[in-house]
């Protein structure tokens, strides 16, 4: 099996502790490293349960959505109650590349900093800095088995919204690294979605054959798998029809044969309200897939 | 039994509703209402548990620390998941008043909006909004039993650091109406400790004694009883020797013989990450007294 996380070589990561708190018995922290991939600083927080103490724990990547930056999970996301209960670690990174040598675009939520959807752009001037896939599926993931007591054997992923479409696509293309996927409200089809369709324009061109390696539908529909999604939508959430086309993640799925447990939430909206209250459900289930 | 919070005729409280989420199946409201007690706009949030539904539910206060608005608990507590288990309406008040004709001291967190100290300031200006005992111990309760699916017979109260400092006194004089207290790092000495001496003379005046009635030690030493109070307290708290004093609260329920059940928690601090790790816990144990 591969696992593309092992560091081939002792680097010098660069990182700093910003912050460390005990929290049920784990610690939250807060570190900021030079990204090569990204060509800035990078923040992102990590928490290592109690029984990291002790040895190796399994890896959740938690991929946030549009505006957030690692903190808003870490806050609201309620997580580290179960991550403790079920000795996981917690990654959380930013969404996107930041600082006053990044390219922007302030005032628009839908793009640069803060919406980095994931994906290496191909486009100057968002090619030197906008590399969010190759950040959380090969950097950072060398860091955090280099500096953490990581088993990198045990990997799950998921995500909300932009962070959705991230963990389902990362997990779509490596399913020998990933052993399980969930999402809350993923945006399913970015390609077409009116929010991200733009952002895809400028970040990758107009070619819209280069735009389906981040698009979940797209990618199952090219023929990439995973065993087995799980998806918490809230049945009152704003953006369903357009952005998130939790349909339309269904209908691929089903052509491909995928199991996808996609679970409509009565009264539910977007928010860290809607993710923390099935946070939960979402931690169990990762480490009942790793050990398949 | 002395149940206070009844309201006492049909009044109008102009209560807006500024937001609803569903969350763990009930709902997180925030809501607005023109304050008489404090003379201007206040926010308040309450949590309804799915049973509530159903049928009134026991309420539990929650009193937030300096610089908080009802909404750092709300959205870093981690109440939800307890409350909703336990079918308990969590209501979090807002820690002062605001409003562009409220005086305040801006720049200085430990006074003004934000440090309202759960007094009743007697000294101009502050005098006309700085009521926050009277607010949270007799407008805000009318406003909870009359808006509310509230069972006013089974309240509890708590709260973190200054917010602790006024869960323990408001306990301490309603013995009748709280049926049971707990803190986080409660300020326990405020008469004394630095951070709270000067805004007690700017709110209270000169006279030292009229501080007593706003401080827990010093309620215990003349006379105030209340059955039982868990503690929590972070040992790696920075504010620990000088600002929170737990050895003084316990020295002063040891002589009075009232419970104190003080547990110093290794390497936590006094953030939201200490709160929320122990929040489960208090929830649990307030309603454990609510039908003795």
């Amino acid at each position: 099996m591969r696992t593309a996380a092992q560091p081939e070589a002792i680097e010098d990561y660069d990182m700093k502790t910003i912050s460390l708190e005990r929290s049920y018995g784990g610690t939250q922290g807060v570190y900021a490293h030079r990204s090569d991939t990204c060509n800035c600083d990078m923040t992102f927080a990590v928490y290592l349960p109690p029984q990291a103490q002790e040895r190796p724990c399994p890896v959740v990547w938690y991929l946030s959505g549009l505006t957030c930056t690692h903190a808003n999970v870490m806050e609201k996301g309620e997580y580290r109650r179960a991550a403790a209960l079920l000795g996981l670690i917690v990654v959380c990174p930013d969404t996107g590349p930041r600082g006053d040598d990044v390219p922007d675009d302030p005032g628009n939520w839908q793009f640069g900093s803060g919406a980095g959807f994931y994906l290496d752009a191909t486009c100057p001037p968002f090619d030197v800095n906008y590399r969010m896939y190759s950040y959380v599926s090969e950097e950072l993931p060398h860091l955090i088995a280099s500096e953490f007591p990581a088993d990198m054997d045990r990997q799950g992923v998921f995500g909300h919204s932009m962070g959705g479409h991230g963990a389902i696509t990362l997990a779509l293309k490596h399913p020998d690294r990933f052993r399980s996927c969930s999402a809350f409200a993923p945006i399913a089809r970015p390609t077409v979605a009116g929010w991200s369709r733009p952002a895809f324009e400028r970040y990758l061109g107009t070619d819209e054959g280069a735009w389906r390696q981040y698009d979940s539908c797209a990618l199952i529909e090219d023929g990439f798998r995973f065993p087995e999604l799980l998806v918490d939508q809230g049945a009152a959430d704003a953006f369903l029809e357009d952005g998130l086309r939790p349909s339309e993640l269904q209908r691929a799925c089903e052509q491909a044969g995928i199991r996808l447990n996609l679970r409509m939430q009565e009264g539910y909206g977007h928010s860290y309200y809607f993710i923390s209250t099935f946070m939960e459900d979402h931690l169990k289930r990762h480490p009942e897939r790793f050990n398949r």
